[in-house]
């Protein structure tokens, strides 16, 4: 189960206590340079489209299992799948962006948490229809 | 960039004609059985929590860079990027279920469309705040 890069991040966030928490929680822009063998699947993203972007997080710890909410000691220690900690066994990250702008291989979106360099291995399109929870 | 399985589905679903187009068209359950080296890591699930699981869709075909909607031949042809299609250059498969009932390892789930036997390598929880669309 082996993941290919489809492009890299490209953002103001150099080493991991630069970033945000949530991308969610700023109006920074990162752009996303995709892989050019990749532009054929790109086709049909549209600037303002919410899109859920998948990175993975290569400078996160993957053998952790229990971690504290925001890093803070005096949060409980929780199991990973419960949180949404950046160390966890597949390092996967799953952020939902606004598409501002696009440039060739390179797409603009505002919301990313992601670091610099950091490899992009899916984009997907957000769907109320599938993306809320269920009410049963 | 290589994936674990932290765990596999057990699901109705044996061939790909058997699954529904999105989970969300079903109210069949499907069990998740963790590998116990992960179990520390499932600590805090509840039972009602809206999860995203990322499974690793291994009878995709990793080579399709567009394809149709439903895979109808009526649809046009747009990249797998604006598309939800289980064929991408990476086969990772975003679906919010909600969980039923957890017993040891085993956590059974509604809404997922995964095939039998299928690899999950993440659990995520669902969380408002930063699953739904920016308003900017």
């Amino acid at each position: 189960m082996n993941c290919v890069p489809i492009g890299f991040v490209s953002s103001p966030y150099k080493i991991r206590g630069d970033a945000p928490k949530q991308g969610r929680l700023t109006d920074e822009v990162s752009i996303i340079t995709l892989d050019p063998a990749y532009m054929d699947a790109a086709e049909g993203l549209c600037i303002g489209d919410d899109l859920f972007v998948l990175c993975w997080f290569d400078r996160s710890d993957r053998t952790v299992l229990k971690s504290r909410k925001f890093g803070e000691e005096q949060n409980p220690l929780r199991g990973v799948f419960s949180t949404r900690s950046p160390n966890r066994p597949n390092p996967i990250a799953l952020t939902l962006v606004k598409l501002v702008s696009v440039d060739g291989c390179g797409l603009t979106v505002r919301g990313l948490e992601a670091l610099d360099k950091t490899p992009v291995v899916d984009i997907k399109p957000y769907s109320d229809g599938i993306d809320t929870p269920r009410n049963d």
